[in-house]
């Protein structure tokens, strides 16, 4: 058995930059849910977008199981962070948030800033924003893990994620 | 409040033949696993390929969070099929996969395959493929929903996914 340090390094100011740049750039992200009947998690592709404060934001349909899953459990989990199609995938840097769906409704403070932000980001989104079944979601973010490629993993707080 | 149909097809070739290519091209997933301490859903991406059979692999090591929680818990959740640089990423295809997870062991039944297929598969795992933390992982599947773009969403049963 080969002993290996910890592959946690103490959290610095690249590593912040790092995370500020895959939030700001992600257009969608890989979401984990409980599973509302299983009770077993569950992975799909959701947009991803940031509020205006800089909070993660996704835009999601009623008809949607992640969106019954989060209604029923708030407590979920983004993965941001896409490989480009050369080089290895797993060098490319990625952020894990665990995270908490807070639903917006229409007409509630702060519905109107998110919606113009979603929709300067992701323009084709216009044609569908606005059905009754759609919900945009801000999620709170209760902690981070980087990984920025082989041996360069980082723990991050909600301080460390307030500057995307 | 408008009323839409169901969205779930039904499955038939296409659907199957989609499935199968999203998991003979795929060389990276999303895993979704819970979480050991917070009992929360938890998304991080892997290397991720198909045994021999066409089960689901990947190949993760015990310095990782997601290797302790399938270890205390197996059930898990698997997403592939990226977007490419263009066009909308929510219009690509993308199959979500239930799963359980089985460690093999070395020199267990199996595993000289499945590492042999791993190395061909992806050539710079040799590198580590061997380290005592490294594990390779087969995942039986219990069930999958593919999206393969607005409108057209299939449940697909494990039978469905046989032909990868």
């Amino acid at each position: 058995m080969i002993e290996r340090p910890s592959p946690i390094r103490e959290t610095d100011d690249q590593a912040r930059g790092t995370a500020a740049a895959l939030l700001r750039s992600a257009r969608f992200a890989a979401l984990a849910v409980t599973h509302p009947e299983t009770a077993c998690p569950h992975v799909t592709r959701v947009g991803f977008g940031l509020s205006p404060e800089g909070r993660p934001v996704t835009l999601i349909s009623d008809l949607a199981l992640h969106t019954r899953a989060l209604r029923a459990r708030p407590q979920a989990s983004l993965l941001v962070g896409e490989p480009g199609p050369r080089g290895d995938p797993l060098t490319h840097p990625r952020l894990t948030l665990a995270v908490q769906a807070r639903f917006l409704s229409r007409g509630e403070e702060g519905h109107a800033a998110v919606r113009a932000r979603w929709l300067a980001d992701h323009p084709k989104a216009g044609l569908y924003a606005d059905f009754a079944d759609f919900s945009f979601v801000v999620f709170d973010v209760i902690g981070g893990d980087l990984n920025a490629g082989f041996g360069k993993a980082f723990h991050l707080l909600p301080e460390d994620l307030r500057h995307a």
